[in-house]
């Protein structure tokens, strides 16, 4: 059988390989992604992002269980992007243990991967990892990261579907960072809800749902406009408290969104980001190559000196001339 | 007097007016630039980041009083860099309360900016407001930004010298994340050193330091390295308590690297990054007219059907053959 036949029936050494290839960004591996790319574009995707502490790795243990006890045939995928040590260079351990409960399950196939970056957004290649996972039919496709800036909005572009999770006490609570995930979120996930200061957390992403989103109400022709509002749903993953509320609410959404059209619209965001995202590093791969020129150097001795602007440089590198009349 | 001459001089409204036509990214503002660029070079630029919550506005109001009364004639320029609301669409006014006792001083200028993106990092137009207060001959110049994620590696690529402030109950106490910021910070500030859990913040912080530092130790000709360890600096900016040991580790760092040749170094690499930052954004604009193009359109089509990957788009659009063999 070959190496594609055997990603497309999900054997797990053949993907275990095939993500390490387009990890690792070979030649190889993107000719794998060119032939596994006709058939993706299945999966639902799940992005699961909040603060460190929050317990997002448990979230996601106790979902696929739930998952997995509802549609016993499913396959499932799971990307957990930490943020690297600079001091092991690897992505933390911490999450494995905390999905003890779905590691050994054999329908479960989990990847971890390091972030861009001690502090960056997410990995570039994880959409491409998305990509091999879908083409093994791997469905759902959750993927976890911590919600330090960048990574979050990254992940609102590459997920039908993003679970923003908060928990009491975490000090994470200026309005304004949360005006910002609101913005991202499809479902507000409050865990830890016995801990004290829960309600508060409710209390405040209500309000602030309450002032980002208009109510639904019937149009001219008398329908109700087909808006979207994040439901906050209350969790104990510790416990499994919570979680099969959760699963209705992806699905409701995930059905939501097939019905409007976003699922289509979606999809095609994530396709077209990922473009952009290709092209920007093709451009920066030429500008490592600028950047080891004479010219390039000649023009940086005259930046220091004060004697061209940084404007002045950039329109030399890319040959226009400079309009600057002084 | 000319608008050039009016802000070499300082004039507070020439300044404020230069600062408006380079945030627009205007073409009379990059012509400013482009002539006030020779003037430039000389400013200390500190950056402040850390949590939302750790007091880094009282830090820099504290910090600039005590500056000033060290050198009456100094004129200090501060960029505070605050998350967008997307509800206000301006940036936060918080920062001015807590700078009330700097705010109404003729020798200090501040300037507050939006962060690109309710999440996102500096705003790109941070280096070159940097620029107009630095031939304006404001010295030092504090920029301040929440840190998160992008922002703190971001500032460290602009500052000589980079404060990280941390404080007691913030809840930010993954190793993995404090791990990142150890690599930017220059100085580390434990304030709010009055709560409880200070020393265990100092300790973690310090247990850190151990695990990223060697020791300096002589080398073969007996001489010490010049590494600079963090110092940690105990605070209590409500109070004004630490803030004159900050000072005397701020400008004790300034002279370090002033000695080592570091200063140089970073001058150079906040320019030459700022290059980088310009090149991409002339590769952005590219890339917004190619979207824009009929080829684009019926690419996107094919990628949407799945008969074309996004790596044989890209090699399309950028004119490369693909080499895919399949």
């Amino acid at each position: 059988m070959s190496q594609i036949e055997q990603i497309l029936k999900g054997d797990r050494l053949a993907l275990a390989r095939a993500i390490s290839l387009v990890e690792n960004e070979s030649e190889r591996g993107r000719h794998l992604l060119d032939r596994l790319f006709s058939r993706t574009g299945r999966a639902h995707i799940i992005g699961v992002t909040g603060p460190s502490g929050a317990g997002k790795s448990t979230l996601v243990n106790g979902l696929v269980k739930s998952w997995l006890s509802l549609h016993p045939s499913a396959k499932i995928g799971v990307i957990a992007v930490d943020p690297t040590s600079p001091f092991t260079g690897g992505a933390l351990l911490g999450d494995r243990l905390r999905m003890k409960d779905i590691a050994g399950d054999d329908r479960v196939f989990i990847r971890s991967m390091a972030t861009r970056g001690a502090l960056g957004g997410l990995s570039r290649t994880v959409p491409a990892v998305i990509q091999v996972m879908d083409a093994a039919s791997l469905d759902p496709i959750i993927v976890e990261t911590v919600g330090a800036g960048q990574a979050e909005v990254e992940i609102a572009r590459v997920a039908h579907t993003t679970l923003v999770v908060e928990a009491p006490g975490l000090g994470d609570d200026v309005q304004a960072i949360k005006a910002g995930i609101l913005e991202i979120a499809d479902i507000l996930v409050v865990n830890k809800a016995d801990r004290l200061g829960e309600d508060l957390v409710v209390q405040s992403l209500r309000a602030m749902l309450e002032l980002g989103f208009q109510k639904p109400t019937a149009d001219s022709r008398g329908e109700i406009s087909q808006v979207w509002i994040p439901p906050i749903v209350k969790t104990i993953a510790t416990e499994g408290n919570g979680i099969s509320e959760l699963v209705d609410q992806i699905q409701e959404h995930a059905a939501f969104i097939r019905g409007n059209g976003s699922w289509r619209k979606k999809d095609r965001r994530r396709l077209e980001s990922w473009l952009e995202s290709l092209y920007a590093e093709k451009k920066q791969v030429q500008w490592e190559k600028v950047v080891r020129t004479k010219t390039y150097a000649g023009l940086l001795t005259s930046l220091l000196a004060r004697r061209l602007s940084p404007y002045q440089v950039i329109d030399q590198i890319i040959g226009k001339k400079s309009k600057n009349p002084s």
